[in-house]
């Protein structure tokens, strides 16, 4: 049996477009001898949807567009992704999340996912009705059980029962976002499927940027003993064709983690930009290493021609730094403009009098930044791409609608630590220091004012990201950290900042999600809050 | 048999002093000789604490906390509701959403909320375990169904076989979010449900705002015929007490639809403001009317001297607007200052040069202003109110880190139209014009170029408002607005505008939800998105 794995990149909303890519992949499986092509979790769709699917429009005409595939399919069995209508009280007129199974011009059979995730960034009970039915279905000779996402994450899912009630091959159909090492947990996860039900699993999954998700593809073939012995890239659309009996080339190697991460942020960007209809970006480039990555990421997401780096020095920005700032433009090949914002500090200076003091007069210059670069946004159509970090975001280092302004966070979810790992990484890479040493090796100062550095204000970022990582992603509690070794006084510090600052991560733009638990979806504090710890 | 409801107004994370508001209020229904005191939903740890339920250790201080209170109670029952933990394996180590019964020092009994509301603004899916159980208990010789909120609204829900399992009376504790018409709607249910199980119901809600959210009291006893016969206020704390047996007073007259909203605004803004640390607010006065109203919110919430206005006249001002801010600081008895904003106008002219026209310069313009009032912000610790309204947060008149500028949006749920008449209710009222009737009857315009009018770029509000209350509020499809009567290009301009400003709303601040569909938690559509409609 020859099974073709559809890893598309598709868009939220996209009906059509997500169908002709769904029919193209279609013919190109059925030409290539394919029995069987499985597409994403709500392919028609793009995944998630959120409260479209509490539009009966959208929904219906969903179910529309799902109809029109399965007229147009062969003897090729697809298994197809979609929200299916129901307007049973039974289901409070909520949709399934469902896969069709099509054939020879019409949907066979359709299978309802039974285990809705509502958790992290997932409220699937929100939206959907839990299916209970086990469909098993032919092709190529074989029996298969279909499945969608979390159904095979459980010991007694779906798949569990399907492969007790004769199913000889689970097919699973995922929209699974990306995080640090979830490649590995997926296969370490279907491995253990495999070898307690004893029957080949094939995993097929969503690719592409959607808001703060990133989905990395990755699709794989397990065989019955757990071996992975097929699997598609890792951000990047591929159709993975494998017979199931025939004895397979070696499947490429995962990336490791630097990688990983990089390849994510630069998917998420590129498509954040271009499925909001834009053509190019803008950066404030400061001569640091947080903007230098953003550019650079935007640089190999876009092409460096659609990226342009603003310089915008003031009394307080160091020679080194503008200096620097320049070498990057030019190794990384984008455009650049400089605007000094001394005037409008000046200006605003005369205008606040003796308002205009410390922090007042730091965040001010971030705002006049923010200013400049949506002025030239708003003239020019282009995306203003911010380029704060997780360990600032975190302790509310960065200011509101200064450095935080902006329509997306390349970095937002990326501790400083790894913003010089991925720097170091990216300058290995392409065997050159387009990333300058000087930008790596200086120490971090927002120059807002004379002589300052980052730890005049945060702890330093060694001492702080395992912090935050335990207790942002970890949900770890004071007292665990403590018992985890940490210096009780760091500890302390750390949570109140974190805490008190939950008000400017709100009004953050969306940024690509890397970590196991992101800023956004993935955490819903309350801003009035007397709790902290 | 003499109850009492206990509306209290509590604050998220704040268990101690939580703590001790419900010990006060016991003390003081044990005093007038209740023999049972309710408090709302999830009293000791406030509603909702989002991912504070996610934290074990808050969840464990909210259970010692409800122990210490059980532990001073006597013969007067208390009804308290806080998460109850519980570490086994059927929960997926989640909470309850429970209700304690206390009496003579300990916990007698806990009912567990058995129906998880999970749409709207509801999440309790990702946070609680289910109950099941249907505990009675007895209260100065009555037999007692306790319950939790979303409990009563199903006609086969818990309290229904409560009463049939032999519940003399409903205690059902309650955090039921205002929007407009809201006390009506849950009066006509409790009704409803009164004279379907012929029990009466006492219902106890929390009062007082948190983020989005506020909770408007108006805690009632409904008898077994379903009629009111004890209210308590609406917008304010208050420690109910009535003799089921007895002859009540006539209760109070509920609130009028434009009272109720301006009282939600008054108390939305006011505990956020000092719930969150705040002693005054400053507001951009622009003459308009959107400003006028929220400093006229901002007076009755703070006090006026707790309230700045901050004039920013640029070159395109109208003397009007100037003269017409001037009167309002004089009315309404507020501070003020003005800050010319022309230095940073031309500043900025000098820097983006070329760049610096059409939007750029207009959306600038409001930016200098978004920053000058950050800057005294920063400077003097007042909190900055935002003054955009729905009308113009739905279609995207309005500038992202200009207008949009601050921590709290007052009106960000009003619809133009409605600020009109609220200005108006504010005058009347007070039998005095202080919003002056020139801000009232001159045309809504931005002044952010010479005769600029709103509707140079959006239809008139009175037709406008219609359209999106259908598209917003009640989620109607384009074809569902066509055959309800509306203009059909005036509903494809105004959705196509709406679902391209989803990025800037992402951004917004927090603001007070009057409607049933506020931007917000409430509505949760993905920024990248190709569908309309």
């Amino acid at each position: 049996m020859r099974i073709a794995l559809a890893q598309l990149n598709l868009t939220v909303g996209d009906l059509e477009g997500n169908a002709a890519l769904i029919a193209q992949a279609y013919d190109d499986a059925a030409a290539l001898g394919a029995d069987l092509v499985a597409f994403p979790e709500l392919a028609v769709c793009g995944y998630p949807p959120e409260d479209l699917l509490l539009k009966r429009a959208f929904v219906a005409r969903c179910a529309e567009t799902l109809e029109k595939l399965a007229a147009r399919t062969g003897s090729t069995v697809a298994v197809i992704g979609y929200p299916e209508p129901d307007a049973s009280s039974a289901t409070g007129g909520r949709p399934y999340n469902a896969a069709a199974v099509c054939r020879d011009g019409r949907v066979e059979v359709v299978y309802r996912k039974q285990l809705l995730p509502n958790y992290a960034v997932f409220d699937e009970e929100r939206y959907f009705a839990k299916g209970s039915s086990l469909p098993l279905f032919d092709a190529g000779g074989v029996t298969i059980g279909p499945s969608v996402c979390e159904d095979i994450w459980s010991d007694d899912g779906p798949p569990v029962r399907a492969a007790g009630a004769g199913a000889e091959v689970i097919v699973n159909i995922n929209a699974s976002p990306y995080y640090r090492g979830r490649q590995s947990e997926r296969e370490q996860m279907l491995a253990g499927r495999a070898r307690q039900i004893g029957r080949p699993i094939a995993y097929v999954n969503l690719v592409g940027g959607q808001d703060e998700l990133v989905f990395d593809g990755g699709s794989v073939l397990v065989d019955a003993t757990g071996t992975v012995v097929a699997r598609a890239a890792q951000f990047a659309p591929e159709l993975l064709v494998v017979d199931l009996a025939g004895s397979a080339p070696t499947p490429t190697v995962p990336l490791d983690d630097d990688a990983e991460v990089y390849e994510a942020l630069v998917l998420g960007t590129r498509d954040y930009v271009r499925k909001n209809g834009f053509e190019d970006v803008i950066i404030g480039l400061s001569g640091g290493i947080d903007s230098a990555l953003v550019a650079a990421v935007a640089a190999d997401a876009l092409g460096p021609e659609r990226v342009t780096g603003v310089l915008m020095p003031s009394r307080y920005s160091s020679e080194g730094s503008v200096r620097d700032a320049e070498a990057l433009v030019t190794n990384l090949g984008i455009r650049s403009m400089t605007v000094p914002i001394d005037p409008a500090h000046r200006a605003f200076a005369d205008m606040l009098g003796e308002h205009f003091t410390g922090i007042a007069e730091e965040n001010t210059q971030a705002r006049i930044r923010g200013t400049t670069l949506m002025a030239l946004s708003n003239r020019h159509g282009s995306l203003v791409l911010t380029t704060g970090n997780k360990s600032e975001y975190a302790m509310g280092y960065t200011t509101l609608y200064g450095d935080m302004a902006g329509g997306y966070g390349v970095i937002k979810d990326v501790f400083k630590t790894r913003v010089y790992r991925l720097a170091t990484w990216r300058n290995v890479r392409d065997g050159a220091l387009a990333i300058p040493l000087a930008i790596i090796d200086k120490p971090p100062s927002a120059e807002l004012r004379p002589g300052q550095l980052d730890t005049d204000s945060l702890p330093p970022y060694e001492e702080l990201d395992p912090v935050l990582e335990a207790y942002v992603e970890r949900r770890r509690s004071i007292t665990e950290m403590e018992a985890e070794g940490f210096d009780p006084a760091l500890v302390r510090r750390v949570v109140r900042a974190v805490d008190a600052n939950e008000y400017k991560r709100r009004q953050a733009p969306p940024g690509v999600r890397v970590s196991p638990l992101a800023f956004g979806k993935d955490r819903r504090l309350p801003i009035t809050n007397r709790w902290s710890g």
